[in-house]
């Protein structure tokens, strides 16, 4: 098969290109390469701009199936500036699935996100029909990119996957910044920081380890079935239960500091997986505490000293 | 009160602005006049484009309520330019919101979609608990736009309250073109044309009469509530008996053509207004034979020929 992949030296999306490049062709389009990994064998990089439509054209050329994982904003600072996000990731989303519709692709892989497109969740484990009332603009944005692509799979030649993961962490992911919880408090041990709890620290959320998340978007771009699944643990851990699990696998801990949390926090997010599990017959493999010990095993490796 | 109607010169803003115009203070916002009636005395009419956002501003100054019923698509052609409808309905929207949370404005009133934004029905009639599946351009952006408000209430100093208005009809409504089967059938008649069905003729719809509609948004902008709801007169009407009901008004019938419906065409909906009635103590007055008749009487007293 012949693969692209937007977004693809991203945190999921570098994984993503390695789980594929040896059995597929895989072309990675953006922005710039992946801090922690070089450029994989065999892969081609084409690096541009998701806003450029013409450029996007090009690289759909001779592609059968489309990962889009790109995303040009973040939960916590997507809302300073709700115009950029509906420009940058909206219409260039409009524009690739114009561009798509032209082209030979036959399908298309979106990841949408389980964490907030729900919102405060009226029940918890929360499935796919539960109503979506996202309360920030990167769960807006990501619920509207959700229908424009099931309204341009409907009336053109491609089926549609939207996966809605959870909360993915491992190697690669960003420590320093407003994401990843794991990955920032390994880090803020690792230079004897301060780590900062939103809250009382009895947040909930459902972890799941990145190669359980990228073999599942492997299966589903494989497969032809056309919907919207969640894509997580479907267990819930709550902050300081992940910092119990850690404190006992590193031995630097960092400060902790309690902040008051913002309106946009969500208490609690667990998903239902059991339509994913049906579906496609994948479940998450990778136990908290094995992924926690993968994870802090490659945090060490990097030799981070600030 | 000092109040702003953005769209004040279309077919629902007419009549808004004439049924608030003699208790309080009305600015009209608009691009160009009413096509059927002349400025209104005392009505103040500030002339600009909505995706100008300094002017808009200026047109916010001392304001207490906004309505904004102001768009700049319709369903049946939306599609054709998604880009278009992001740009000038969402983003234009998401500059008024910004706007407004500066101003002293403490209410925001907006006209969603009660005939779109749900998609196809999986029951009739659709409460406000039903699952928002829009299945075009218009639709999404209404809900997009629905969700942008509620956030941008949340976290600045106004309410809103967003109407899911049904099919209104009435005088004024547009006739010549591609929403309104009443005026449409109407005129057709008028000039002895050629009606065009989609389907069978046994698509239902929700109709409501302009000044329920009306009525109901003007106790709407004096309330505080938050919240979204249902506006129609909560009964479904073939297109069959619809033409029925006319052509025992009527005395020229038009001749009825039979067209293939297109992908985007939802067969039933039907509004449950029970949300509404409860909240508001407010109901639809105007039966549709009476609705009717006033409609018809309108339409000959242009003296159309073509
Ligand atoms: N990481 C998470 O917690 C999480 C959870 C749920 C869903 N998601 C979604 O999964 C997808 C991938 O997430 P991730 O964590 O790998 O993100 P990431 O930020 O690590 O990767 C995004 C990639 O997109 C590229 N990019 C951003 N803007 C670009 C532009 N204008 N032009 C070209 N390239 C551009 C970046 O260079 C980066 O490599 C995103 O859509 C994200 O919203 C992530
Ligand atoms: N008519 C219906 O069947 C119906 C049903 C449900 C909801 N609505 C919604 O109710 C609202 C009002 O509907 P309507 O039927 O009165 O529409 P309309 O088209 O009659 O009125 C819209 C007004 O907005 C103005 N306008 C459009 N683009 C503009 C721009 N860029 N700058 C300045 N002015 C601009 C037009 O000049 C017009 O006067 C809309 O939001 C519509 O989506 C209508």
């Amino acid at each position: 098969m012949n693969i692209l992949i937007l977004g693809g030296n991203g945190f999921i999306g570098s994984h993503l290109t390695e789980a594929l490049r040896t059995e597929h062709n895989v072309t990675v389009f953006d922005r710039s390469p992946n801090r922690f990994v070089q450029e994989c064998e065999g892969v081609e990089y084409i690096y541009g701009d998701f806003n450029n439509a013409s450029e996007l054209k090009r690289c759909l050329k001779g592609k059968d199936i489309v990962y889009h994982l790109l995303s040009t904003t973040v939960p916590l600072t997507a809302n300073n500036d709700p115009v950029h996000d509906v420009q940058s990731n909206l219409i260039g989303t409009i524009n690739l699935l114009d561009a798509v519709s032209e082209s030979n692709v036959s399908r298309f892989i979106y990841t949408s996100s389980g964490g907030t497109v729900y919102g405060n969740p009226e029940y918890v484990p929360i499935d796919e029909k539960h109503p979506c009332n996202p309360i920030g603009s990167y769960g807006i944005i990501k619920l509207t990119i959700e229908k424009y692509i099931k309204m341009y799979s409907q009336k053109n030649n491609f089926t549609y996957l939207i996966a809605r993961p959870s909360n993915p962490y491992g190697p690669r992911q960003n420590f320093k910044g407003d994401q990843g919880l794991i990955s920032n408090y390994l880090y803020k041990g690792l230079i004897k920081g301060e780590f900062v709890i939103w809250g009382d620290g009895s947040a909930i959320r459902d972890y799941i380890y990145i190669n359980d998340l990228v073999d599942f978007l492997k299966i589903a771009g494989l497969s032809s079935k056309s919907g919207i699944f969640n894509v997580g643990s479907g267990k819930g851990r709550s902050i300081k239960e992940i910092i119990e699990f850690l404190n006992e696998i590193i031995e630097e801990h960092p400060v902790l500091k309690y902040a008051e949390k913002n309106r946009y926090f969500v208490e609690e997010v667990v998903l239902n997986i059991e339509f994913v599990e049906e579906e496609f017959q994948w479940s998450p493999k990778i136990s908290m505490k094995e992924g926690l010990k993968l994870h802090s095993t490659w945090m060490k490796s990097l030799d981070i000293k600030e």
